[in-house]
């Protein structure tokens, strides 16, 4: 159960559907595996291309989705013609990500009109266990009357 | 002319050499253009898996090569027998990364025995002209006796 | 419950020992509500000298509490020859601080040799009812070998 | 020589007059030591009671005044019927505050309408040189229609 209300009752395929035109999160093989209001994951699952020659995710691959988990989660609380932009955010790495899978976990911290705040744990898959390997807290910022989606997907004119 | 004294004379072959094994930043094409004592620049052409579907750079390779500048450049003045870590960092995204390159430019704001604190700002080139379009601060571990590069690339055992 | 084990079983009376010699907390009118396992809670109640002319706690007072709160809260897990460090913090300033008394609640993330992370919710008293005004998340490092309390409390020699 | 043009031609009465009625400040003895479009200066001397009990100055006041210039910094370049809120800010405290003045400059990194961003570098006043202590990346807005000053100036009624 959430604790937000959405204001908008599609936020759900809403959500889903400006996930799928990002191109980056498939090429990395990203999914997204919880959309709730405000509370989205993502996670994705190892590939070679996604690591460093010994093996552990990529620092850049958890903060791509931990950015997006927490821009999502923000997006799902926003109004339906509004389209969310990352303003900043802060990560700090907690440990190796040395695992089999990677889910980041975006959270809304405070939603508000503007400006809203989110914080993102990312957990790495090892030996069925999740253990904390990040952790991000954000701020986004609520584009009205644009495009849907994540600001990044506006049109280049 | 650099404000910092490297403990290491080989630092730049130490440092190109980390950076060529990273396999994650051959994979998006990133090249690192200037190796200098405190001060490491990364780049990378804009190729369409690079970006959005409407053609700016994706905010998640941003992030990367900006910590990758910041990281390298911290680690261009660590002793030769130490690798470095990313402890942790902030950004803040400026403007939309719309152009044909992005270029991250590291620079050390304080060198530390055990943490080090870098800036870096991101430019994206347009119209012939470099455009600011994000800036980072970060912290970063030496990691004593360490194999050398990033502690991302410590190997799997 | 706490989930830490503390490595000093004295961790309670040496964070408060310190506390009580931060001159800065006595001025301010600070006290220590909690003391637990990687987890410690400061409060401040409201004087006109702590607000803005209007009646809210200034930023500055959120920031110093919150501050000091997840500090003591990384200290209460390390060893008893330790001092402890903040290396840096991002705060999220949320909500007008408004009311009576400010409470933050500091707690240990991962707590580490070297470096600890800690989040602080900072929560203002109004009408009966705690309101969620600030977060932060900061790294905290461990100072071995070195005078209990926080690092700013070092001798000047 | 500033190289952005304020919208407020009397912007630097307006700066200082907000200054001046933040009793915070006046409690902790800072001066405003320098108003200039997106250039802003503050400066606190030692005393006991902003110190620590070896005679540091106490990190809460470094990111007060820290905070503050970013604020004043950003408020310079807006329009004469805005407020400025600070949304978030990261500090990295770099070296002890040894020393009998401290000066924070802030400089406005990017304006903006809605958000703008800043960065401020503290400095301590030791042996006649400025030694830089700590350093801090903030973001602000601007809330268009409300009364003057820093938004915690806002009238409680």
């Amino acid at each position: 159960m959430s604790r937000f209300t959405p204001k908008n009752p599609d936020f759900a395929a809403r959500v889903r559907d400006s996930f799928d035109r990002q191109g980056a999160m498939a090429h990395i093989g990203a999914e997204m595996t919880r959309v709730d209001p405000g509370a989205v994951d993502i996670a994705v699952t190892y590939r070679p291309e996604l690591g460093q020659q010994h093996g552990y995710f990529h620092g850049g691959i958890v903060g791509m989705i931990a950015d997006s988990a927490g821009g999502y989660a923000a997006f799902s609380l926003m109004p339906a013609d509004a389209s969310v932009l990352t303003v900043e955010y802060k990560i700090n790495l907690l440990a190796p990500s040395d695992g089999t899978r990677l889910v980041a976990k975006g959270r809304v911290t405070k939603p508000g009109r503007t400006l809203s705040v989110c914080h993102v744990d990312v957990f790495v898959e090892r030996d069925g266990h999740e253990h904390l390997c990040a952790t991000l807290l954000q701020t986004l910022m609520t584009m009205t009357g644009k495009s849907d989606g994540l600001a990044s997907d506006k049109k280049k004119s």
